[in-house]
């Protein structure tokens, strides 16, 4: 190991987290997503059932805070086992039933999409293949329209699928408070990725960490399962995702000193909730690392990872999730791991 | 350490663990949740809301399946804080909502509760404690009647809450087939015991485990989610679950080898996926612990734990739990933890 940062150049990887301002900006644009979400409208459902696995299962998680506290509506996180290994489909009567794929072929998640439609649920499909079985089998489609994502782990088809949410939620809230919201988003996007030369520098810290937990809460859920989904997939140290809620039922006794915890912590109305944990843990000895743009929460960490000032908190997860996307990246580099194609893993995993 | 098993005589955690043959026969004589199916059944449904947190929440996580494989009802699990942190309570309109908690005394299940009351839908508890809150406000309660539990890691009562919801199903299900099964359930409980022996001889091999993951599938992706709790609880020792389906999206780049896996693999729909994935993990070098009675599946394993011959799929979640509640207080027994009152944690859990 010279002195020089550890990150290669030029991986596709890097390329793709970089690419997302420009992604979300042409997402925001797309027309789509507002005749999804009038026929949403007109089906009225009184639920709503997703069905996704690995990366897409947390922007569905994402999904279930959205449409929750802005539409009211509970969200079902499908098990798609009931349909493919027991052949019991749920009944479907009174939901609409969403699948997420980045390459729209995920079989388990397309036999929930049938049997949905099979018994007259609205069904629509977010991926980031127009002419997957997906795309072509649901009633709806949301295209990402992402470009190619080449590498393994997936970055800016996650942010997109969870701006494709956002979008949706705004155009069925008809809120033209979050529609302006939505029009900054490219832009802290941007501002975000100026985290990459500080974490090409602090990565080497991580050099011999085994094991880790990602904490985050209500819409920044998602985001801790994101981030301990990257660093598993690049770094193949083991990262538990939690709420702090679920954190204090049981998992908080693993806590002593020098266990590493990242926190998701940005402004809002989970953030007290937080600082008392991180607080908490901080005392018991836990070597902290801080994504936040708050000055208490970052003062906290023994790594802080500042977030763009002024983030709305229901599209923090999308803004957040990038010093994560960087961190994953950088601690695998410094592990000397390929970064766009970890062992073990393909692209497309056809699961039943 | 000397030679003697490492087990100290008389905690009151494995008693609690050795009560759950009597618990369960005492529950299955209980006639009052036949007459909350009956409410259920005229109140109709579309979906079932579950809130709940910790073991509580695996409970809910075994009636995803329950419910769904037998009644075709879709099962939410509640996001608490959507009602608590951001004061948006979904509209719970044609949902019932069951909240589970072993002190019955969670404020922020409480609080969905008392948010799906406000708006008419059916609501029922099932605590271990007649008195508390929950047992009180909720319109229908399921009592456990599992006798005090006074070790902080909950076992008798996680039992017992999937004993209840299994009760509540042959109820719905009108399943003459499916009580039949129940009948058998103290029987297989008090042959699950018998793994005691064993494990409490094997158990120093995982003296300087650091990290594990515990894998199972359908009825028995909450048999993984509770044994990797216990784990935690116990062994402090990082333990993340995972469905072999998820798995296989990302998380086995962690893989390499002597990485500890726990895999669930009760006979029925799931098993040959669990053997082609326990199969694969094998030839990666992984370390093997298996909890099944198939031959096949056992003979994968570096520590078999055999579990009784028999056992209907939908039951094994109650007596594949036990060999796994055995393996994490012997580990912790290794360790010279305390088993009864683990650090960091208090037996009721008050998150908001």
């Amino acid at each position: 190991m010279t002195n020089a940062a550890p990150r290669p150049a030029n991986s596709v990887l890097e390329g793709e987290i970089r690419q997302q301002p420009d992604v979300i900006a042409n997402l925001i644009n797309s027309p789509e997503i507002a005749q999804v979400a009038a026929a949403l409208r007109a089906a009225n459902p009184s639920h709503i059932v997703f069905a996704a696995r690995g990366t897409s299962d947390n922007a569905a998680r994402y999904a279930q805070y959205l449409f929750g506290i802005h539409l009211g509506l509970p969200v079902t996180l499908a098990a798609p086992s009931i349909s493919t290994l027991y052949q019991s489909p749920p009944r479907y009567r009174d939901a609409a039933v969403i699948g997420i794929s980045q390459s729209g072929q995920a079989p388990d998640v397309l036999q929930v999409l049938h049997d949905a439609a099979a018994q007259g649920a609205l069904t629509v499909a977010i991926t980031n293949n127009t002419d997957s079985p997906m795309a072509q089998h649901a009633a709806h489609h949301i295209a990402l329209k992402a470009g190619v994502e080449q590498s393994v782990a997936a970055t800016k088809t996650y942010t997109a699928q969870l701006t494709a949410l956002a979008l949706l939620t705004a155009h069925l809230a008809e809120d033209a408070a979050l529609h302006r919201d939505l029009a900054q988003l490219p832009a802290w996007m941007a501002q975000a990725l100026s985290i990459a030369p500080l974490l090409a520098e602090r990565a080497e810290r991580f050099r011999f960490m085994s094991h880790c937990v990602v904490l985050g809460r209500g819409y920044n859920y998602a985001t801790a399962f994101e981030i301990a989904l990257k660093v598993k997939e690049l770094t193949y140290v083991i990262a538990e995702p939690y709420s702090s809620a679920d954190f204090r039922h049981g998992p908080k006794a693993m806590i002593e000193e020098d266990f590493p915890i990242i926190a998701v912590m940005p402004d809002g109305a989970t953030l007290p909730d937080m600082l008392a944990l991180v607080r908490d843990m901080r005392e018991r000895g836990a070597d902290l690392t801080v994504i936040s743009a708050n000055p208490e929460a970052l003062e906290l960490a023994h790594l802080a990872l500042p977030m763009p000032q002024g983030v709305s908190e229901w599209l923090s997860p999308i803004v957040a999730v990038v010093a994560g996307q960087f961190l994953a990246m950088d601690i695998a580099a410094v592990k000397g791991n390929a970064l766009d194609a970890p062992r073990n893993l393909t692209k497309v995993t056809q699961t039943r």
